[in-house]
């Protein structure tokens, strides 16, 4: 908790009754590797920070095919976004992909701390702002760069990741087959 | 602007003091169609509010192909947030696709009016949020959806967006090319 809370505080002034309530809403939580969070089809009720670990959001199509929507490592927030804000079940599952220390809280209970406290307000726009500014970059490379372009950014924006993660994980992060993913990797080596 | 008040009292209580602050740093405007309101590659200071017409942010690949990344119509708010938010030059051109009216704010107005009015935060959350919803499920439809699902969906969030666009407009949203777009129109036409 004591990660978030330096995090927040090194954004803005945070009040001690504030602090408080954000302890008192907040669960701190080891998950197994493998362990499930989120459900595709299932209601969603918490939103995770993670502290440690790696953590993968997806959703499998009609034909069982996974699509990975994101993963997370220390210091991002994690949940089903489009089921939090729009009042809908999961689209995504949410899988630990290796132990995860995660702080988790309930939705509602992070919606209604803003209106209690609106001094929290600037930090959490500070967070909705880069998840935009995330999700545009996205979605610019998967319209405009090629597969390797898309690849190379990837490892710049996650260095260490594929210690955790398995080729089906990044192939249908990228929107490659896993075997033009082994092609890019075999050029990559060459360079 | 009535428009943009009328909207923002629906959401929120705005004090008298408010709605005159957000009147002195807007800028009601019609822009003709086919202007540019935005050049990808220049510095980003303006954000616009729609109140008629139609508009289109597109990226320029280095093999001069043009990518849409966004339609915007009535209520819509329009600008490069990758560059306003990250504090880039524009990734993005944003084009007049019928003449416009517009309200103009400076970014920067925008944000130091959450400063100085902080009631207002909650309406800035809910575009904020409502905003990630879309583009998350813009990626999520791009990963698991056929080109044909994809445009029976765009055609439901933009019925009458046909009238105001060119064939590669739409192909680009879609990310098909123009031919595939025709094919669709015909699969469509024969339902």
């Amino acid at each position: 908790m004591e990660e978030l809370i330096e995090k927040i505080k090194s954004s803005i002034a945070l009040s001690v009754e504030a602090e408080k309530h954000l302890r008192s809403i907040s669960t701190e939580k080891v998950a197994p590797k493998g362990a499930v969070l989120i459900r595709q089809g299932q209601a969603v009720t918490k939103v995770y920070f993670v502290t440690g670990g790696c953590l993968r959001s997806y959703c499998t199509d009609s034909n069982g095919k996974e699509h990975t929507m994101q993963f997370a490592i220390k210091d991002w927030w994690i949940s089903d976004f489009i089921a939090v804000y729009g009042d809908e079940d999961a689209t995504l599952t949410i899988e630990c992909l290796t132990e995860a220390k995660l702080i988790e809280f309930n939705a509602q209970d992070l919606d209604e701390i803003l209106t209690r406290f609106p001094e929290l307000e600037p930090f959490q726009r500070g967070n909705l702002v880069r998840h935009i500014v995330s999700l545009q970059k996205r979605i610019l490379n998967q319209l405009q760069l090629t597969a390797s372009q898309r690849y190379d950014l990837f490892l710049d924006q996650y260095p260490d990741i594929e210690q955790y993660t398995r080729n089906y994980h990044i192939a249908s992060y990228l929107g490659v087959t896993q075997e033009s993913l082994s092609r890019l990797r075999a050029e990559i080596s060459k360079r």
